[in-house]
């Protein structure tokens, strides 16, 4: 199986996203900068596994800094955490782990910088850890919500390639399966970067997992013809009104779910909700370059000189939203109590607030 | 200014929608075979388009027929429309154009071969030519729904390349320009086939026209930020009730724009209105190569044998249409009776019911 992003004593290695399913290439990354680039870059993305990623840039950072003095050493931590939170502006997990981080060193006032290091490699790879764990309580609490013998259709991918390991929205897809319900997949293609004919069709074919690959603008006539059964996808970052932001498309199959009377299903880690995002009007959304829209593999496919948008995310109101799937349970409408809840019942993991 | 698809003495000139926006290709067909292989393979695409290419296929089939009896001829004439029309099965407009040639030699039993081939080239010619007035009309009609100082999304390419020229979804466009409105166009890149991305993006800025490139999963996000005030595409089929085919993603435009409270219209011929179809659930939908959606410009985006969807058009419900614009004016609901009554009122240009 392949790792999407992992500690190594040689640096950060990630599986390069950029070139999947073409090639299976493997980068080391030795400084902080450099994973700060693979995340802008898009070697690793999708919002848990961004979270990790920004924890070991914080990690091997801290290890470079070559200062005996705590003080100088929270100082360069603070620039280093700082330019690793430039680097993609809507997913919260970013933000989550470069906290979780900082906390570490809060936390140890007294440590030395040598002990400052130790436990932030530690809480990094605990964050690695506890994230594949999360993933699969996910998709052990939302198994039960897709039916035995339905298809699932599931937009851009918050698959194992997202997470450390697992996933979040084929999380529930893959505990369905292993709950021993026959699951037929529909992915949409996910233009412009097309991480659903790219990563999902490539990591659930990998699992022998039946998978059928639609270009977006299919998703709709798809429920129309009755052939999806219910949604689930990931999120990038989920308001505490249960407004969630997710990958560009995720509104429209959200809207063409409710019409065909359809469940939309959110799969995300607690690290997700932005309990100080009150609504999802509020969060903001990366617009990023048009030969992302012009160019596929490097070849143009629009007119020279073309006017382009290119917003990589959107938001989905809450209303179009059937449940939300957390590693702490399901949450349905209304969300402001039940996403508030779930950080209630488990106050110590709950360390972004 | 380009020739979509013309008549000449050396045969059936198309300009090559394949390799657009990147070449300007002419290529000339010389049969009527050659004209039905650049039906299926996209050589000549969008409805009005090719009803007049398969005119002209049967045409230049006429032209070729060595017989002098106009028994063997008319023998000879139904083998050639039959190989036209077995191209593609969802725009109607093909089988219209074929009738109408067919119409010819019915309404002229005593004429001889060499007069039936004249009147045949000369009926082809006339279709072409008309259709290049529909859409100027299509255009006038409809300029009056788009505002001055407003935006309008259309999918796929309902433009000069879709007709023998002007367009009918962007003829409105056209002519609400031509009546002085200021008017801004977000097209949707349209996958699989990318007519939106190399189709109207270039033929839009060919002529001057503000657009604005998006990929199909942004249309609806822009909508729900306010950005898009009208939606006008073609169609490829209008049933008797106005449930209207059309190029696939059509249908969740449609919904997304009355999510949105935008109004959807659609701009066609009357040529495109199908009365023998009570509803569009009786419209067959092509279903294309898998090819085309795991591969651009010949370039694999998606897993080897990974199983793939491609159906070619969709069916919006009638509900979801605010106006139909023809060339003989603007329909609303009730569609059973409107779409009748343009008929009624022109009974002579009704060659195809």
């Amino acid at each position: 199986m392949f790792k999407t992003v992992e500690w190594t004593k040689a640096g950060v290695v990630m599986i390069d996203q950029r070139v999947l399913p073409d090639k299976e290439v493997y980068r080391t990354y030795k400084d902080y900068k450099a994973v700060a680039g693979a995340i802008k870059d898009m070697v690793v993305r999708g919002a848990p596994a961004i979270g990790v990623a920004a924890a070991f840039g914080v990690a091997i950072g801290a290890l470079k800094i070559k200062t005996k003095d705590a003080k100088a050493f929270r100082k360069e931590l603070g620039i280093i955490s700082s330019l690793l939170a430039s680097t993609r502006p809507t997913a919260v997990n970013l933000f989550w782990g470069i906290e979780r981080m900082r906390r570490v060193v809060d936390s140890n006032p007294g440590s030395t910088v040598a002990q400052l290091q130790k436990l932030l490699v530690d809480e990094a790879i605990l964050i690695h850890q506890e994230d594949i764990a999360i993933c699969r309580k996910i998709g052990s609490n939302g198994a039960g919500l897709l039916k035995d013998n339905s298809t699932a259709l599931t937009h851009c991918n918050a698959g194992a390639l997202a997470t450390a390991g697992y996933g979040t929205a084929l999380g529930v897809i893959r505990g369905a399966i292993e709950a021993g319900k026959k699951i037929q997949v529909f992915a949409d293609e996910t233009r412009p970067f097309l991480q659903g004919a790219r990563l999902t069709a490539w990591e659930l074919n990998k699992d022998g997992i039946d998978v059928t690959l639609i270009t977006d603008n299919m998703a709709g006539w798809m429920m129309k013809k009755g052939l999806i059964h219910s949604v689930v996808v990931g999120a990038d970052r989920i308001a505490a009104n249960g407004d969630t932001a997710n990958k560009i498309g995720t509104y429209s199959v959200a809207v063409l779910a409710r019409e065909n009377n359809i469940p939309f299903y959110v799969a995300a880690p607690l690290s997700t909700i932005d309990l100080k995002m009150k609504h999802g009007d509020l969060i903001p959304i990366e617009e990023r370059a048009s030969s992302e829209v012009t160019h596929i593999k490097g070849k143009r496919i629009a007119p020279e000189g073309i006017k382009v948008r290119n917003p990589a995310f959107d938001v989905t109101p809450a209303k179009f939203v059937t449940a939300i799937i957390t590693e702490k349970g399901v949450v349905r409408a209304p969300y402001l109590k039940g996403l508030k809840g779930l950080f209630a019942a488990q106050p110590s993991s709950c360390s972004c607030l």
